[in-house]
Order: C-alpha cells, then sequence, then structure tokens
C-alpha cells in the first residue's frame, strides 16, 4: 500500500491545496488503513480463542470499534478536495481516543495473558495513534 | 427499522448497563443510519446534475465524509455490551461536526440552487446532529 | 428512514434511467441498511450473552459478515448514476449468500436457544434476501 | 501493512482449519484493503479535475462502488474463524466484478486523457481482481 497511496497523492490535481504535511498524511492513511485490517483481525482472532473467549469479550468490542472508526478516519484523511477542518480535527480525535482504548486493552490481553495477536495489535493501534496525533499537531500550528 | 432497532435492544442481553436513555439511543441509532444512507444518496444525486455538478464539489466531498462518520457512529451506538464512554463521546462528537458541515452545504444549495436532493438531505443531517448531542447531553449528566 | 429514502430517489436527477423499479429499490435500500444494523446489534447482543456465548461465536462471525456486505450493498444500490449492472448484480447475489447464511444460524438460535434477538436477526436477514432477490429478479427479466 | 496482517493470520488460534493457502489470503487482504483506499483517492482526484469532472462522472461513481465492496470484501477474508464458503465465494466474485468494472473505466481515462491517478487505480484495481481470483480457484480446487 504504501507506494500506492503515495502514488495517488503525488499525483492528485489538488495536492497543492492540502492542509498537511504529505509525509505525515500518507503515514497516517497507511495507519488508519492498517489499524483497522488488523483489528478486524484481532477481534476474529479473539472470537475463536475458544477456553479463554470469557476473557476477552472488551477486546472484541474495543476491536469492533476501532475498526469502523479507522475506516472512516483513513476514508476522511485520504480526501484532499474541498476538506472542512473542523470535521477533520474531529474525526481525527475521535481515533486517537478508539487506538488508546483499544490499544490499552490488547496490551493488556498480551502481557497477562501472552496473547500474541493482542501484542501485534496494541502495536497497530499505538503506530495509528501517533500518526493521527502528528496530523492533529500540523493542523493546529 | 424503527421497530427492529427497538426490538433489538428491547432483548440485548447488557441493556441494563447501558450508559442511554433507551428512547435517546434509539433516536440516534436511526438518525445515523437513515443520514448515511441520505448522505450516499445526496452524493450520486449531485454526481447526477449534469449542468450544475461544478457547483457541488464541496457537497459532494462533505456527503462522503458525512456517510462515512455516520456509518461508523451507528454501528459504535448499537453496541451495548463493554462500551468505553471515551470512544463513544468522541465519535458521536465527530458526528456532530460532519452533519454540521454536511447540512450547512446542503441547505445552501437547497436556498440558492432550488436543490431538492440537498434540501431533505440537510434535514436528515439536522435530525442526526441533534440525536447525537441529546446523547452527548445524557452523558455528561 | 422510508420517507427519506424515498425522497431522495424521488428528487433524484437521474431517476428517469435506473434500471430498477422504484418501489422494488426503496425497499431493498431499506432493507439492507436495516439488516446491516440489526446485524451489528445481534453481533454485540451474542457478545454480552455470558454464559452462551461459546454456543454463539458462528452466530457473531455471520452477523459481522452481513453488516458489511449489507452495508455495502446498500450504498451501491443507492447510486443511479452510471450504475454497473454486472457490478449491482454480483453484489445483490453476494448479499443474498450472507443473509441466507446468517439468517439460518439465527434462526436456528432462535428455536433451540429462545435466543429472541436472534429470532428478530432472523426475521431481517429474511426480508433482505427478499428484497435482493426481488431486484435481481427485475434486473434479469 | 504486509507485515502486521501477516503477523496476524501466524497467531491467529483457527488458522489450521482456514480453507485457504496463507500465502494467497494475505496477498487477497492486503489488495483488497489497498483497493479500497487506492479507489477511495481516485474518486476524490477525479472530483479535484475542474474542468474534466464532467467525463470523469462514471469513474467517481465506480471508484465508489469499489472502494465499498472491497472494504466488505477485505473484512470478510480476514475473518478466519468459523467461515462460511458460500458467502466468502459470492464476495469475492462480487469484488472481482466490482475491480474489473472499475479498473476498465480507470484504465480507459489513462490512456485517453493521461490521467496518472487512473492509471494507479487501474493497476491496484487489477491487482485485487487477481488476488481474488486466486482465492476463489483455491476454493474451488
Amino acid at each position: 500500500m504504501p507506494q500506492a497511496t503515495q502514488a495517488m497523492l503525488a499525483t492528485h490535481p489538488q495536492r497543492e491545496s492540502a492542509a498537511f504535511n504529505m509525509q505525515a498524511l500518507t503515514a497516517c492513511i497507511e495507519a488508519c488503513f492498517e489499524c483497522a485490517q488488523v483489528c478486524t483481525s484481532c477481534a476474529d482472532a479473539c472470537l475463536g480463542e475458544q477456553e479463554h473467549l470469557m476473557h476477552l469479550v472488551r477486546c472484541i468490542r474495543l476491536n469492533l470499534d476501532c475498526a469502523d472508526i479507522c475506516t472512516a478516519t483513513g476514508r476522511v484523511v485520504t480526501r484532499l478536495t474541498q476538506a472542512d477542518p473542523a470535521v477533520l480535527r474531529a474525526q481525527l480525535q475521535a481515533c486517537v481516543a478508539a487506538c488508546q482504548a483499544c490499544g490499552d486493552e490488547c496490551e493488556m490481553h498480551a502481557r497477562e495473558m501472552n496473547m500474541e495477536h493482542c501484542r501485534i495489535c496494541a502495536e497497530s493501534c499505538r503506530r495509528c495513534e501517533q500518526a493521527c496525533q502528528q496530523l492533529l499537531g500540523g493542523m493546529n500550528a
């Protein structure tokens, strides 16, 4: 995806009007789509953890929320044409909140239950949270 | 949808733990799904407005953002099991921002260009914005 | 939603070019969005069924698939401008398959485990399956 | 994304039960998420092509369909727990149809109008179409 995402932005007719640093924007788009995929996968892996399933209910729920929110955020930040800063900012903040909650929960299961898929998912949530924060930081500047 | 949404909530095993007034929650879920559908339809109707298309670019873009954000919000508020208040609040606020921006743009096209689909879409955005605000008001209380 | 969906179609600039009977199209759009919401709700209700959770894993998985497929289908059939019949037909067929699989699974839990949310969800899947079949029937004619 | 997608599958408790070759599955998941992102970007780039906009209406519409269908397909194929072959097959076939229609349209604009974003998008659609075909081929075997 990295190459395609970047190539699309480089050929976009409205790239000059974008409010963002292109490198930070590329990183945020990639992180949102990656996190949406990884959270969908973690929810499904948790659902397949037969004897541990009861302990993973909150994890599944937060994975599903985070996947939906990252999907919406990834689409919104992908669009450069006639962007609305207030909408971008609010959706990026929602993505930060979802990635924090899901990352915390997954980190706990990685640490306490040695769940490997939760460890990988927590890392993906952290990357996405930071990429959104960086874009938000650039907007306020 | 109203009956099915309400019937699902009434039979949900975790309905007692919900942080929300059930009537306000039902209204918000319905408004989010309706607004997602109507904004998808308005983007497509604008795209079919041959001679006016050039003036509707910002409207299409905001319709697409609003459809994506309402879809994610509708899914997140539908879930009662192990909800995270910070995630709910941030996503509801993003939905308010998207509905305001899209509602304002559509209202302008309804008034100035007599676009009927934009008028109906603006009403749907206002309903969704208010339903989200009402849920947020209940959370802060 | 019924009124808004119908009103949007009635004011769409490309409504004459639509390959569909408008009443069947309205019913299909509504059924897809309703089923997406109800399946999201059923997955979450199953996730909250503490002692029965182990028996509902397949139900949750099919609910999640059906919600995603109905969301995509509802968006695709909402669009009238420059529709591609092969894409419409294939996506409607996928929606029929998803609603059948999910409807069968939910019906079984309604019957054998007396799960009320599964009973309501099965009805929503059946409505959506039939609405998609009716649209497909009109296309082949 | 490649590493994260692959790492998630390698730690999934139900990976033995998957009906797919893991390499083909990883490629398909990645291609679906990439194509969803690239089509969202191409729809937005077309929307920003001021003087050419009128000629890109069908391209935008097919981009939007393809983005929605690839998003749903990417989520469905990500899930290994209790998969339903009929649902998988039908959704993969819908994804093939969407990628073919969108790829053909984008290829035409790349060739005739020298649209670079359409050229990149056409390549992404071809990759996704082939990855879905390969997964389908493995299922029928």
